[in-house]
């Protein structure tokens, strides 16, 4: 089996990492803190000190962080994986990036004669760690290919959208779809709390009628307890993706009133503090902070 | 079994008269335009010329009308069902209103000794038609008992969330979710337009991913073909309830900026002439108008 | 001279109550709050219980007050002005309040055979103390005529922009740009804030460029100083005329986008407690509340 | 005298070449169209073939395009200006540009040791034309010495806001302003129109009152008469600076949800095709469209 790399271990790349492992892939792994290297080199992984070591002889290497700065820093860095990179090695990014950052990534890649794939997940992590995630993935289909037998090992589909940006674009119309939905949720809610309304009813009526979607039905506890530790998804990751979205609506020209008002509210709740809640802290945004 | 009288015949009145009659209560009938009492007529309702007539007699009187104008009219118009209740009747308002209207409307009804209910419903059509409506009622639990054998013939459920006003407050949280989440479906496949993606494929990741409420499935296929002529649920009505929703925010000091955004651009798709057209045609709003 | 009513002695209608009785004037006054009554006996007012009474014997009844709510107490209330008025009165409303209660009240003076004027002012304390008011007039010109000479004492400028509710919308379009450009402000000294720019250099180029409005100069040193306790006009009172201006446009069907944001904003501020504060104080949403 | 290099021809960079050749000194002139060079060369510059070569020998070059991609082609493309700049010279850009791209400018620029401003200005084109700018600098105390003598010619007034990026944000929060104070004198006037208020009348009142800024003031006229021919700011430069503007305020987490609202609108005017209208015609945007 061809030796595969991942970079970043996080909830979701330290999933995707076990499942490689326990499906016999030799694994490179890197990430920037090297306490979270720990349990994976139990299982059999190679620790490498930097990107560029873990990049070196895999033929499919795997990103997955936080944010453009994070994926640039891994694959362009001064030892990024971009330079260990062999040739006919195929790079995947998982991450959810900006579009913008996506298609320089790309370039970058074609100059040195690499394949690259966009493809960002959906699913949470027990979806991670039980390798049912969905890849929605942008790039060649060739490319795609030469991946598939490691990416089918951490999901359960793969969806081929078309050329590089495809992937990151899907990924970014169904957050901004999840964020605003989660932000609307929000405002149903608080206004059913200020008119005393009986909260569990209310629960009950959102979660199975028209508007009951999984993101919604997932968010209904923690807003309605008003406790946010148990973070499924990071208030902050929630913000950033609204703003790639809305960038990515920038470079096409499409107008998203709905979405820019949403994303001013998930600023709001930072102000508050909550960057590191789950998403559905942005509930307190809306309440009285006397 | 006691009479009951049905207010407004459009495709919801209409469903919820016929099954009224199906199940043997002797029924009088109002509506503003003539022709459509004829059906109704035919299954035995007794056609009255006036809400005031149509309510003499009646036990239960339920109205079903677009808005606080015609519920206004309806009721309190000069020749109004209030003037014609009797003593001891339950008035039912099931149209979505806005919470300033239903709590003068009940004020009114209290003035005169008679039990009034809010309670809108949620379902399209064919629920109506199938009596399978879910009724949000606020009011006076006895008042609920009284109507309970009408409004049991027209719904599958019914909730009472507390006293009047409480049902049209849920409505108006249940319809403002509607109208973000499907405001906010629209930015997003206007965004997979211009991108080029396949638009099968975009759909088929949103209806079953975080996002696929029962409103967003059923709207993506209106905005994939751009046709709005099935009209489910108007514009102008979504709009209205949207306005109505954020009245009530109003009224309790709740901000709501995403929905403040979407209403904006429900307005601004009126501007384009779609009044009647499906809500889904919010989407047009969003697109070139060379 | 002919008698003159004034119904409400806040800061401006005690500074229009004052001129009166300068210029000679038999004045009745009333204010809900007797104590603020007092400094205008001592000039020579006639202190009324009631509205009704303030109103006897007047041939022109102003009212200035805050909201829809006390309009309607002030005009129609159990001892309301309107049962007060002589035949051949004129009503003057100089409140900023919802063209649809402005219209209203002219309906409900009509029936009653009374002459009324919306008449919305512009101008602050001070112009109210010194008689430099600017009116915005709708209604009937020769209603306009009877009253001008009280008027006169009042205001530098009275403008007549049509039939009734011309002048209620005029002063909403004025308000609703002040309310809009003091959110814009604060948007853009929070980035220069957070920026480190130098504050007093940024509000120099600000007072002195193309965005520099009387209301943008006369609101930048109190959000310099994060300090909003001398209320020139409370933050409730701004919020309210935002979501007249919004229900204006309701009416009219026009798009307000912009005005829309900015209200949500607006009511962010009154959760933090700032609704008696100046509504500069719009700024304080914007910032961290750690 | 040294010698001066001026990137970019349009209305704002021409004037000031015409300025600099007027004082005296020797210019050369790049224009990515050649045919705007004629008039400068016929005033004694050197028309220079690319960026690279107008730079070569000038110790003060400064730029005016529109956008962050036409600065990047003109400091960094193939014969950029980076390339032929001399040591010792500065270069000075002019153009309004995303904080992000000044920044990494900067960067670049220093890397070559180099001195670098970042000076946009403000003022219209008969201020590029008189030498009546103001500039807004940010960047080194010593170079902005070193280059006053020149810079004075094109200005009235030198503002050194700052380290490198303070001149641009400052640019930008004026433009924010100026973007957003339009947008609500476009909804104003909306509700004046649908209203049918005398909008003579109205204009009247908005000039002389509160809200009555520089730029409200001269837009009223563009709007009032539905014509934007007379292009001073053309409606994409508009949100092009509102959208920079949006991403400083995510490079420091300050919300702005008056200014994404109304951005959001210059993007529905967009949508009509009005781009290179003037941005006052952000008002279409607000009006039926059947």
């Amino acid at each position: 089996m061809n030796t595969v790399a991942v970079l970043g271990l996080g909830i979701m790349g330290g999933g995707m990492a076990a499942n490689l492992l326990k499906a016999g892939f030799p694994l490179n792994v890197y990430n920037r803190t090297a306490a979270k290297t720990a349990p994976l080199a139990a299982l059999g992984a190679r620790v490498a000190p930097t990107p560029r070591e873990a990049a070196q002889g895999a033929s499919v290497i795997i990103a997955m962080v936080g944010d453009d700065a994070a994926s640039q820093a891994v694959w362009l860095g001064e030892h990024g994986a971009l330079g260990g990179a062999s040739p006919g090695a195929v790079l995947v990014e998982c991450s959810t990036l900006s579009l913008e950052w996506v298609q320089a990534l790309a370039a970058h890649a074609a100059e040195r004669g690499l394949a690259f794939l966009d493809a960002p997940v959906t699913g949470s992590k027990d979806a991670a760690a039980g390798g049912t995630l969905r890849l929605l993935v942008g790039g060649d289909a060739a490319a795609l290919e030469c991946a598939r037998p490691a990416l089918s090992v951490i999901s359960q589909e793969i969806i081929h959208f078309g050329p590089n940006g495809a992937g990151a674009t899907m990924k970014l119309i169904n957050n901004l779809m999840g964020a605003v939905q989660t932000a609307a949720l929000a405002e149903g809610l608080a206004l059913a709390e200020r008119a005393g309304l009986d909260m569990a009813q209310v629960a009950g009526l959102i979660r199975s009628g028209a508007p009951g979607s999984p993101i919604v039905q997932s968010k209904l506890g923690a807003m309605l307890s008003h406790s946010y530790a148990d973070t499924n998804f990071a208030l902050r990751w929630m913000h950033k993706d609204a703003t790639y979205a809305l960038r990515a609506a920038d470079a096409h020209g499409v107008p998203m009133p709905t979405l820019a008002a949403a994303r001013e509210l998930y600023r709001m709740a930072r102000n508050l503090g909550l960057d590191t809640a789950d998403f559905a802290a942005v509930f307190e945004a809306l309440r009285h902070h006397p």
